[in-house]
């Protein structure tokens, strides 16, 4: 089994959608990332950062997931970085309403030595230049990194964010930031454009109409689950990445035909998230009920023509 | 072989893309649904209404197909269906230009003699109440009756819309006509909605993300296939609507399991339809490029986990 560096944001979440709204609960994209790849039980460590305020219980509840947090620094007199939304009646948008980076601001990160050999690296949205130093980190060259992003880095670290994206094998981007990153409309030529920036696979997501994983002239489409409701949608993508790079660290295997099954891993995860508010529904989550659902994508897209 | 009645419109349509423009050339849902479900070499019938001024060789290009159109009446002195629209640059939506009811404002279909013992009856796109007089006019039960419509029934006459929908067994929508039809965002409890209101089997097409086929509690997903590019969407759903209903018809199995086939038939026939402007690329398909696509359908869909 390989090992699994995560980086990212470990936080506190405010939401609100139309079923209801939450205090500060714990969230970031690391945390969510973390907790669908310990579905897998891989050997994982997440490397962020939180502030004083930040409570045991929240890193307790990462431990006991069998997640290494010796990379998650802990800087007392700083507060921890809080993001605060509220989702429209569609779910498919939402307003931001408050950001504070905090001790997010100055974020340095350190891989912990017991993981400079990690064969899977998964770099959570962040600023490009905190995903790069990770990588710098890293002592022998992992055999698959996956770089998830967003339209800020686009707007306000371009540059950056290409220097990273330049030296991964996988990017997984929603729709909308692919057209903005290529210029392109058609998700087709948009992935084959960012193929030449450099990742040999691109993963599109497109929310409640699912995921396209392309390589080369392939492409993989995995449907989302059509569900009766979307309670939260916050972190349905940081789970699908973290199903999709836990799924990959477990089985050793990167070859396109395993990344089909890593998509609907990470699909299959990301519909148990939007079930409950932030991290709720993945921390009680039981394998049998993955399996379960599992099941489900099965019979959900598979059928048997006989072409005569 | 089941008989296939087709009704619906046979018109004159000019479309405006970004990729160009056309005068009037041939259009309307039946001939889009005949033209898919003639790739099935079904015994099909297209009931429908034209002015003097449609040329006959649109009319040869149907006969040509083996479809049967002595249901195609003439009004000699009056002129044929005419639409216009104008697509966007996003392709997903559009502006009407024109809309010349002409002979249609007065259509009175009549079901030929040899095919009302049909046992498959698609009832395309129409004033609700023209879709229920070729229904009645049937002399025996059909096996199975497949609706279109659109919102415009719903904002005009949505009572007789009801009353039609009662006594059919599959309805194909789009997903906004959809939540507009029952109040419900989720698709899932929309398909539910329409199904309480009388189809057993409720088809909703979400245009470039595929479509969804929903039967009590299952549920199917087919993609749509990624496409560089769509050249003219006119036509695509009715002709997802004829490849659905043409391969019914010709395996005469109207399980669910077929059913799944049936969409992604109906799904590969709509990717091509979209390459060319209007009929153009439906008429010279051969089946063997049906075939090859199908076939990437599967790649495009199949995977193939263990569960452990």
């Amino acid at each position: 089994m390989s090992k699994l560096v995560i980086v990212g944001t470990v936080a506190f979440d405010a939401i609100e959608t139309p079923f209801g709204k939450t205090d500060k609960i714990l969230g970031g994209a690391a945390t969510f990332i973390g907790l669908a790849a310990s579905q897998f039980n891989v050997d994982a460590a997440v490397v962020s950062v939180v502030g004083g305020d930040f409570p045991q219980e929240y890193l307790d509840l990462l431990s006991n997931k069998n997640i290494d947090i010796s990379g998650v620094e802990i800087i007392k007199e700083g507060k921890t970085f809080f993001w605060s939304g509220k989702y429209h009646n569609d779910m498919n948008t939402r307003d931001t309403l408050a950001t504070e980076l905090n001790v997010l601001a100055d974020f340095n990160p350190v891989v912990p030595s017991d993981y400079k050999n990690a064969e899977v690296v998964m770099l959570g949205n962040l600023h490009p230049i905190v995903q790069l130093g990770v990588l710098e980190q890293m002592e022998t060259k992992p055999k698959l990194v996956i770089l998830d992003t967003m339209n800020f880095w686009m707007d306000c670290a371009l540059e950056e964010l290409h220097n990273v994206i330049k030296k991964v094998d996988v990017i997984t981007i929603n729709d909308e930031e692919a057209r903005q990153l290529t210029h392109e409309y058609s998700l087709v030529v948009a992935a084959r454009k960012i193929h030449e920036m450099g990742p040999k696979y691109v993963v599109i997501k497109k929310g409640e109409h699912g995921a396209l994983l392309f390589h080369d002239d392939n492409v993989f489409y995995a449907p989302a689950l059509p569900l009766e409701e979307v309670f939260d949608p916050t972190g349905a993508g940081d789970t699908f990445a973290g199903g999709f790079a836990g799924y990959l660290a477990k089985t050793e295997d990167v070859s396109f035909e395993n990344m089909k099954n890593a998509v609907i891993y990470g699909s299959t995860l990301a519909s148990f998230c939007v079930e409950k508010f932030g991290t709720e529904r993945m921390t009680d989550l039981k394998s049998n009920e993955v399996h379960q659902r599992l099941e489900q994508f099965k019979s959900l897209t598979q059928f048997d023509i006989e072409l005569t």
